[in-house]
C-alpha cells in the first residue's frame, strides 16, 4: 500500500505544503527567538484564566459534554449581545452566528460551504495562506490581485501600510460571471493595512453589481493605531449585510490563540450554509473553551465605552513595541512598512542579506533569508512571499514579516541579533 | 440575495439534514428526560477535573497558544504510549498519529483526504448517520450493506447484538475495482456489537484482496461487555496496519465529550493524507483539552494492568445500567437488542406504538415514534433508521436507539415513563 503514489485525493495534490507546520517546527528545532508566528508568547488577560478557572470548577457538570453544534448557548448570545451594536443591528444567536474551531475552519466552511467546481473566488494579496488552499480544495478557481506599494513608498527608509492599495481598474477587471465571492482581510495580514471607508465601498459597489458575496476576514478587527483610521466593517456598508460573511476569532481577541475558537456572522441565508459544512466536518466545538469565551465577552460587555476594556486597551498595550520593533529594523539596516493595524511587521531585508540569497526554480529568496536566520541566527520570522501566488511572489520577495505582539524579554531578544547581524 | 436558492454549495445539496441538530434541540425544547443522544450526563472521572485545575493554573502561560499543528507534543508522545502494546508496535507518536477535533472530524479527513469523486466507499448498516453525507460531500459514492438481525432474533422477546450478522457473499460483492476504502465500526454504534475475529478476518482478507483501505472507527473501544467477545483492533490483524486507519476520541474514553478530541492512528502513509485535509481545514486542535487528555493518558498508563484503569473499570459501571435499562424495556412491552459493547440499547417499539406510526413517504415510522416520546412523553430517544441508508431503512423502522450511560436518576426517570407507557 505504500507504494501506492495516489493515495492523496486530488483535491489536495499540489497543496500539501504550509509554511506554519514547517516554519513553526523549523523555529523549535532550532530553539529560535520566535518573532514570526502570530501569537503572543505571555500571559492573555488575568481574567481569561480566571474564568478558565471558574468553568473547570463549575457545578453544572454538563460543561464536560457536548454543546449546541452550531454554537454553545450562552456563547452565541454573549457574541450578538457584544456586537450587535457594531453591527448596527440585532444580531439573531441562533441564526447569524455560527461557532467554528478558529477563524481558520470558519473560512473552511464559508469556501466549501459556498464555492462550487470551476466558480472564481477573488483573493487579495498578500493573504492569509491558508485562503488559496482551501479555495482549491473546494474546486473553484483563485483569482488573485495584488496590493501595492505606491513607488515613493517602495524606496523609503519607512513607509506605511496605507501605501499599500488595489489598482481600481484592475480590480474591476477580476469580476465576471463566474465569481462567487471576494475576500478582504481588515486589518490585513501581514501587511496590517486597515481598508478605509472608500476603499471598502469600492469593492462593495462591485459585489452588488456582480452579485457576489464577501467573506470578510476580521480577526483583528480590535488592533487599529491610528484613532483616524479604525476598523470599518464590511458588513455595515449599505446593502452588504445580506451578502457578507463576517470571521472573528477568539484566540485573536483575547490574546490566546490556543483557545482555536472563532464565528462566522452573517445574514440565515449564509450562515445556514456554512452550518451545513460545520456539521458535515466537525458537527460541534468543545463546550469549556466556549463557556470560558462566553464568560470573557460578558465580562467585556459591561465596559465596553471605558478605556480600560480591552478591545480598547490592547492597541495601546501593542504600539510600544511596534514602534519599538520597528525602529530596531531602521537602525540594522532594513526598510520597515510601519501597520496601522494588525501585529505584525513588514520589513523589506534587501539591504541586509548578502547576494548569495537570491530567488530562483527551487525557492525564494525570502524562504532562504527566513531559514538562514532561524537556523543561524536563531531568529525566527515568516517568510512574505508564502502569502502570495506564484504569479505575484516575486515582486515581494525582499519582504518578510515580523510578528511584535511579543513579551519585551522575545522583543529585546529578537532586537539584539537584529543588532548583531547589521555589524556583520 | 437572500432569493438565490443556489446558496449551497453542490457538494452539500440533500445533505442538510442532521438527527443529532434535529432531536438534541427536540429534547431541550420539551424538557425531556434525555436518554437519547450519547454522553454521559454525570461527572466525567475526578481525575479529569484535576487534570483541567492543573493546566488552567500551569505556569507554562504557553499553554494558552497554539501547538502543534498535528498534534499537541505531550498528547502524541503519550498516545503512541499508551497505545503502542494495543497495536503490537511502537507508533510513531509525529508521523503515524494525528489529533483532530473528535472523532467526527478524523473520520471527515480520512474520507475527505483519501476519496477521489467516484470513488465507492463502502459502509455497514447501521452507521454513525455521518459516514454517509462526508462520503457524500467528498464526491465518492457510498455502498451499503446493512447487518441483518438472524430470523429467531426478530422475533424474540429480547436478543442479543451478536445476532445481527454480515452476509459474506454479499459483502464480497460489495468490492469491486472503485472501491477504495471500507468503514468497519466495532463495536458498533448503534447496536452494540463487536465484531469477532472470524469476521473481521473476511473483512481484512478483502480489503487485501481488492488493495482497500479500512476506516475502523473504534470510538467504544473500551466498552465492551462479554469477557470472550473483547474489542479487537483491525489494524492488528495479519497485513491490516498498513492499510487501516484507526479512529479514537477523547470524549468517549474519558467520558467527556465536550472534550471534542480525537485521533487518527496509522502508518506514515495514509496518516500524511489525513494531515494535509487537517492542515486545510482546522490547522491546529485547542491546546489545553490537549493538554489535559494528555496527562489524563499519562495518568492511566501507569495503571493499564489494574482494574482500577478506567479503561478496565468503565464496563462495570456501565454493566448494571445496560441490564437496568434492558429489564425496563421488557417489562413495558419492547423486545430490547442486548449490546456486547457501546452503551446503546436497540428496542423494537412495535408492540408499544398504535397503528398511528406508519412509515410513508413524509417520514418513517420510528421518527414520528421519537417525536411523539420526546413531545408527549418528554422521553427523548434516538430513531434507528438515521442510522440507515434510504435502501435499506424500511427493515428497522420499528427501533429506537436509547443510551444508558445516564446517571441513576435520569434512567429511573426513563424507566418511570416507559413504566406508563406500558399502562396506557
Amino acid at each position: 500500500m505504500e507504494q501506492r503514489t495516489d493515495l492523496l485525493a486530488k483535491r489536495f495534490v499540489g497543496l500539501e505544503k504550509n509554511i506554519w507546520i514547517e516554519f513553526a517546527a523549523l523555529a523549535v528545532e532550532h530553539k529560535a527567538v520566535n518573532v514570526g508566528q502570530g501569537f503572543i508568547d505571555y500571559e492573555p488577560p488575568q481574567y481569561l484564566i480566571d474564568f478558565w478557572t471558574e468553568a473547570v470548577k463549575d457545578p453544572n457538570i454538563l460543561l464536560h459534554q457536548y454543546t449546541r453544534g452550531f454554537g454553545h448557548r450562552r456563547l452565541v448570545e454573549a457574541i450578538s449581545n457584544v456586537y450587535s451594536p457594531f453591527f448596527n443591528r440585532k444580531i439573531d444567536p441562533l441564526n447569524e452566528i455560527l461557532i467554528t474551531g478558529g477563524a481558520y475552519p470558519s473560512l473552511y466552511n464559508s469556501f466549501h460551504s459556498l464555492l462550487n467546481h470551476g466558480d472564481e473566488a477573488i483573493l487579495i494579496e498578500p493573504f492569509f495562506d491558508c485562503y488559496e488552499p482551501m479555495v482549491r480544495s473546494s474546486g473553484a478557481i483563485p483569482r488573485c490581485i495584488a496590493l501595492k506599494p505606491s513607488p515613493a513608498s517602495v524606496d523609503a527608509d519607512i513607509s506605511s501600510s496605507a501605501d499599500w492599495t488595489l489598482d481600481k481598474n484592475e480590480l474591476e477587471s477580476m469580476f465576471n460571471s463566474r465569481t462567487r465571492l471576494i475576500v478582504i482581510n481588515t486589518p490585513n495580514n501581514p501587511i496590517g493595512k486597515v481598508f478605509t471607508y472608500e476603499e471598502l465601498e469600492h469593492i462593495a459597489s462591485l459585489c452588488q453589481k456582480h452579485n457576489v458575496i464577501c467573506i470578510s476576514d476580521e480577526v483583528y478587527e480590535w488592533i487599529t493605531y491610528d484613532p483616524t483610521k479604525k476598523h470599518i466593517r464590511m458588513a455595515t456598508l449599505p446593502n452588504m449585510w445580506e451578502r457578507t460573511v463576517t470571521i472573528g476569532s477568539a484566540g485573536k481577541t483575547f490574546s490566546s490563540t490556543g483557545l482555536k475558537l472563532g464565528w462566522t456572522i452573517g445574514p440565515k441565508h449564509l450562515i445556514r450554509c456554512c452550518q451545513i459544512a460545520h456539521q458535515d466536518c466537525v458537527y460541534t466545538c468543545p463546550t469549556l473553551p466556549q463557556e470560558v469565551v462566553a464568560r470573557c465577552f460578558e465580562y467585556e460587555r459591561n465596559r465596553l465605552n471605558s478605556p480600560e476594556c480591552y478591545f480598547n486597551s490592547i492597541p495601546s498595550e501593542f504600539i510600544g513595541k511596534r514602534d519599538k520593533l520597528v525602529q530596531a529594523l531602521k537602525e540594522c539596516g532594513m526598510k520597515p512598512v510601519v501597520p496601522d493595524g494588525g501585529y505584525f511587521v513588514l520589513a523589506d531585508f534587501s539591504q541586509l542579506a548578502g547576494d548569495e540569497f537570491q530567488s530562483d526554480a527551487e525557492d525564494m529568496k525570502d524562504f532562504k533569508f527566513v531559514r538562514y536566520l532561524t537556523k543561524e541566527k536563531q531568529l525566527a520570522t515568516i517568510p512574505v512571499t508564502g502569502f502570495y501566488t506564484a504569479e505575484h511572489r516575486h515582486s515581494v520577495d525582499k519582504y518578510i514579516r515580523f510578528c511584535f505582539a511579543k513579551k519585551d524579554e522575545t522583543l529585546d531578544k529578537a532586537i539584539e541579533i537584529l543588532r548583531k547581524l547589521k555589524k556583520q
